[in-house]
């Protein structure tokens, strides 16, 4: 087993990442339980990981609620459901929440978590890669409202994450790949040498060889809880977790977020991301076409369903939340490793990125 | 004009207490603005209020959202109507929230301004002394569930707290009266001195002698902001702030919420919590007199109405969210200006107090 320590003082926690940690998870987590312990999770997940779970939790009479899969469960009205069960079993201050599930089950559970009697307790049991690497880790807790996806959350740290890597054998490739997509960010803003690992072992990571698998989460792991550490709020550096992000979101509307998974919009995120920077900040062309190449080599999208206008790419990241004062702020690269967060780029550079990749 | 700071490390924030603040709200909080500031009111209020302070804030272009008056208001549906009203003006990571209001405006603008894009900031500008007091001060935000009162909340600090006495002076006296028991409450608990000076003053205070006020709003909130400053999320000491509470949410439960206000039902609380302490910490008789001579100088209660029975208080009691793992906490008094939380009581004693005050 692995372990990465997210470093916040007093509200600092371990990531467990490793094969057969659900059956372990009361070893693993008990200064964090009570006897007030409610299990959420939903009912695509449960069927497959709940019991294992469960028996990994002897000594703890834990409740569960299961709510609906999917992104339409992220709402405040989810929010308030798993709080009216907490009532209804009378939960003090001191009960503690598990999230079972991917980053909907995570966000969800970790605001009602931040919510509830201004704060309790809640452990991270994510159970997708992309939660693993990217969502269950840092504290972004958050629901959707009608009008904006992630408009209503909280900063709210988890007592502790356990990663288990066996429940990623059942992930369909796709979802599996598009967790790839964050793992492959996390060389590009931060970790060269792990971007030059990845160009090395992509093939062994697809097949879900188990020590690629714990190798690259927890190197992904360590990179975001490094960030985190230094930029707890997103009050500026953590903001380079969103490189690609800012294209992605735009493509993710244009698509009415159908079609296309989040990390798959992420990718060709990147990829757009890559090509402007080299009008921008200098960034190789040699560099933005491995970037391409290890996207490709993970099955990743870098160009654009042809539905896709340019001229809707730009108005919607004008609206993208990262813009403030009325000026984009865009994640560009530097070199492979090294990211900034600038508003300083020419509106022409960013026209012609999205001219070569939107019709 | 007086000024409180509460000393949160990169969290502090200064109060403001004195007469015609409202014509000043841009010059006093001039850095916590933004061009994106959205004002939160009631219908109440508003009327009385809002110009005075929109003329304060000449150069912002100030937006306004106003809520029915009334407890009623204080749900989740309220907190997602101010937030789709910030999503529609697209306001962003750095707008600015300002509460115009009593404790329900304020808590409800604060729980919004804390999950808006997870955080934003909002400044307080309370109209009762209650708020003034207690409620405006100290970062405890929350809406009400069916099931039970402020348990959907956040700690978020305000950005600063504007309370301008002269909007006390259109306050309904029972109004004032429920605004002095928290005043006392703070004698009571952290402030001898305090204690005697009311002892002293009531009569001014009652009149709302401009300096009284000033005066006791000064000390009230400089008790509060220290003990918050200690104590900021309550692992500890900040539940001595309770003092009358578990007594009164007893009480204002039992009487469904409507003939008693909650200073009201805090006041008979914290005689009920001096007798008991009477017994059970040795404070002295002498003093416990003491607090209903001053309670009821003030025009507060220090008896219950005839329908309420003592093993309705009782049970009502044991569903309080201050009890931790089935033993009740209570807030007693050691002497006037000391109190501590303790399980250590005898039940008798309860029973004997509780009998003491209900059929």
């Amino acid at each position: 087993m692995k372990q990465v320590v997210v470093e916040l003082g007093d509200r600092s926690y371990p990531i467990y990442i490793g094969a057969s940690l659900l059956q372990r998870a009361a070893e693993l987590v008990r200064a964090e339980l009570s006897e007030q312990t409610m299990v959420v999770s939903n009912t695509v997940v449960a069927p497959l990981y709940l019991e294992t779970l469960l028996k990994g939790l002897p000594d703890i009479p834990a409740h569960t609620l299961l709510v609906e899969d999917g992104e339409r469960q992220k709402t405040v009205e989810t929010m308030n459901s798993i709080i009216t069960r907490l009532l209804e079993q009378q939960f003090n201050r001191t009960c503690t929440l598990i999230a079972l599930g991917g980053g909907v089950i995570g966000d969800v559970t970790g605001f009602a978590a931040a919510c509830y009697q201004r704060g309790v307790r809640y452990i991270q049991v994510p159970t997708t890669l992309l939660a693993q690497v990217d969502s269950a880790v840092g504290g972004k807790t958050a629901v959707n409202h009608s009008l904006g996806k992630n408009m209503i959350g909280a900063f709210h740290q988890p007592a502790a994450v356990i990663s288990d890597t066996d429940v990623l054998a059942s992930l369909p490739a796709r979802e599996f790949r598009a967790g790839v997509a964050e793992i492959i960010k996390y060389g590009l803003i931060n970790d060269a040498r792990f971007f030059s690992w990845l160009e090395d072992n992509m093939d062994g990571l697809l097949q879900r060889d188990a020590a690629c698998l714990a190798h690259a989460i927890e190197v992904s792991c360590r990179n975001k809880a490094g960030i985190v550490a230094r930029d707890e709020r997103e009050s500026g550096l953590r903001a380079i977790l969103n490189l690609g992000h800012t294209f992605g979101h735009a493509i993710e509307t244009a698509l009415n977020y159908q079609t296309w998974l989040h990390g798959e919009a992420v990718a060709a995120g990147m990829s757009m991301a890559a090509h402007l920077s080299v009008k921008t900040t200098g960034f190789a062309q040699a560099e933005a076409r491995r970037v391409d190449v290890l996207l490709e080599k993970a099955g990743l999208p870098v160009s654009l369903p042809d539905t896709i206008r340019r001229e809707q790419l730009r108005e919607l990241m004008t609206v993208d939340k990262k813009s403030r004062h009325g000026r984009l702020h865009l994640v560009l690269l530097e070199q492979i490793g090294k990211a900034v967060v600038t508003p300083e780029f020419e509106e022409a550079d960013l026209e012609d990125t999205l001219a070569r990749y939107a019709g």
